[in-house]
């Protein structure tokens, strides 16, 4: 459900913190942003009454991204209370690498970790889906949750003409809008019965800005369109059937800043009636680290190589699954190849306009 | 530094709830000391006061051996306080195969599990050695552990005529024995600031009875004499030097009944003065249930080519790691392989009194 769980599963037989070194560009969104959860813990009152305090990074993936942050974050909450015992809670999905979160935090590999600045801090993982409960009743005081929550629970229908919903149209993309519309409120409402009276929730998310813009499609060549349409042309050879391309759809919804914001506003939204308030939202755009450096070393295919990995990082399971079943593994692993092998070639022969810019809606919400 | 942790390293690779399968007595002691459990917590006071009730499982390697008694005695505890949500936490070495607890747990593997049984139910891991605090102070309310203990934290020494303590003599015997009581009371001292008033601790270890019966010595052949007779005829066929077999040693302490009691019942014990106290204490032997299938089906080679593997699953680690790191790992796994071959062969040839008969050391403890 979440990027983090998605992306931690597909290559975590790689391991030894592969999932954070891959992205680069989600540690700097979230490096970027750290100021706006240090000023979310700056409006809140935490009374210094030796209670627990607990912050979770929810689809924390290997925690490799957030590290830095918590880590800065606790260190706020402690100068502010220093009597309340810290409970730093990580979850994602079951499958998630959560050894992997233990090694990293625990300083078990070469991640730096906070876990000698501080005494009386107590971390722990959960493998329950931010569409469910995950913490007891009014428990959690700060929830943060970066590049997760685009995953939907469930995938509408095909889209037909693209591999992603940014490039559906009419009933598809409605579709999609709709099940991005009830992932966004389930995911609201149980962190409203999770959250303490006065708890904030810092959620940084890949959506479509104001602009128009959003991950890959910010001005220069598009990604998805990139990807649909260098799968189409694995049709056009024969390689991949029309169905096979029907079925290959990012399990994922984009939103507006208008659709983020709507169960927050919206006085009759059960989200709302839980109490929950929209403090802070914005858009930012980060570029793309591989991008960047290509503009300072300029070498073509240097930059393909580089950047490829990154995006298949997280797109491969889509198009291995779009593949029929009917086909032997290693036969559908050969088509999947031969697809990042042709993007590859695209970049290296074409580079310009090529970026995996990160586009995101930061938000800050409160619960009265 | 629990067997369960070590044993999930070793085996984490092959996945899908292995551990549990291979571990079927482990879940026999569990399973028949459930009741004890239900007495513990039916002894206990417990307010209906809406607070979190903590459980834990400490040393937990994939949840498996533990879960129908967990499920037991998370019903027994919501019948007595349903106004409590129930906090489940499993903790383990930050190795350990936390995704498979979790699989486990929230049904997506093919253990039963108890998670549909209980609505206000949090289910979570912690990556914590037990020689460390856990839980916020006071906030443990119910902690097992089971065949984890008898893991030490460093190994005092080599051991010159034996592979394990329990062939140990003179002052190498009494290294282990110290480091067993360092960390034995060190466990206790850091989960006596973890727990409420009130609160109590199943703890079910590997030790020595008072008839000086233990794993795998029960009256036939012994495991661990066998485990060091025929390592050392490698020695004599120069496949293993000597300075590796003095390297082989099993990082464990095994504790009589008296090493298990004494920091609860000596006042000035630092364990004593934190206010945990002896409830219950018994020692019990289970049967081996390849052995006693052995019984029943008197195959010499069925029940050879099943044992071994269930005794590989938790010693391999320690045989591998005492050769040489100067062998290449490929010879080190094929003399690893030799030994075990000879086991079987020795157990095909001469079946009778091979036995890994568990024998435990149940504890019940309180405090006050």
């Amino acid at each position: 459900m979440s990027a983090a769980a998605t992306t931690a599963r597909d290559i975590a037989m790689k391991g030894g913190g592969y999932y954070s070194k891959a992205t680069g560009g989600a540690k700097d969104v979230i490096d970027g942003a750290t100021t706006m959860v240090l000023d979310a813990i700056a409006d809140m009152e935490i009374a210094d009454n030796g209670a627990i305090f607990t912050m979770s990074d929810m689809g924390c993936a290997d925690g490799g991204t957030s590290m830095a942050m918590v880590g800065k974050a606790l260190a706020a909450i402690r100068a502010k209370a220093p009597s309340r015992p810290l409970q730093m809670v990580y979850t994602d999905l079951p499958r998630n690498d959560f050894s992997q979160v233990f090694c990293n935090v625990h300083g078990l590999s070469d991640a730096k970790s906070y876990i000698d600045d501080f005494e009386n801090l107590f971390v722990m993982a959960s493998g329950t889906s931010f569409h469910k409960r995950i913490f007891p009743a009014g428990t959690l005081n700060l929830g943060f949750s970066a590049t997760a929550s685009h995953y939907i629970s469930d995938r509408p229908c095909n889209i037909t003409n693209h591999v992603h919903m940014v490039g559906a149209e009419g009933a598809e993309r409605a579709a999609y809008t709709e099940q991005g519309r009830k992932d966004w409120e389930s995911m609201l409402s149980n962190r409203a019965a999770d959250m303490a009276s006065g708890a904030r929730l810092c959620l940084f998310n890949f959506g479509i800005d104001e602009e128009g813009r959003y991950l890959g499609h910010t001005g220069g060549v598009s990604m998805f369109d990139t990807f649909s349409l260098l799968w189409q042309r694995l049709v056009d050879e024969g390689a991949v059937t029309n169905e096979e391309f029907a079925a290959t759809n990012f399990p994922q919804h984009y939103r507006t800043v208008a659709e983020f914001k709507a169960p927050l506003i919206d006085e009759a939204n059960p989200v709302h009636q839980a109490g929950l308030r929209l403090s802070h939202a914005e858009t930012r755009v980060v570029r793309c680290p591989y991008a960047a450096a290509f503009e300072e070393h300029r070498d073509a295919g240097r930059f393909a190589h580089e950047y490829i990995p990154t995006l298949r990082s997280w797109s491969e399971s889509t198009f291995f699954s779009g593949l029929s079943e009917e086909r032997p593994v290693e036969e559908r692993q050969n088509i999947v190849d031969r697809f990042y092998d042709s993007y590859e070639t695209m970049v290296r022969e074409s580079p310009e306009g090529h970026a995996m810019d990160y586009v995101h809606c930061y938000m800050v919400i409160r619960k009265v």
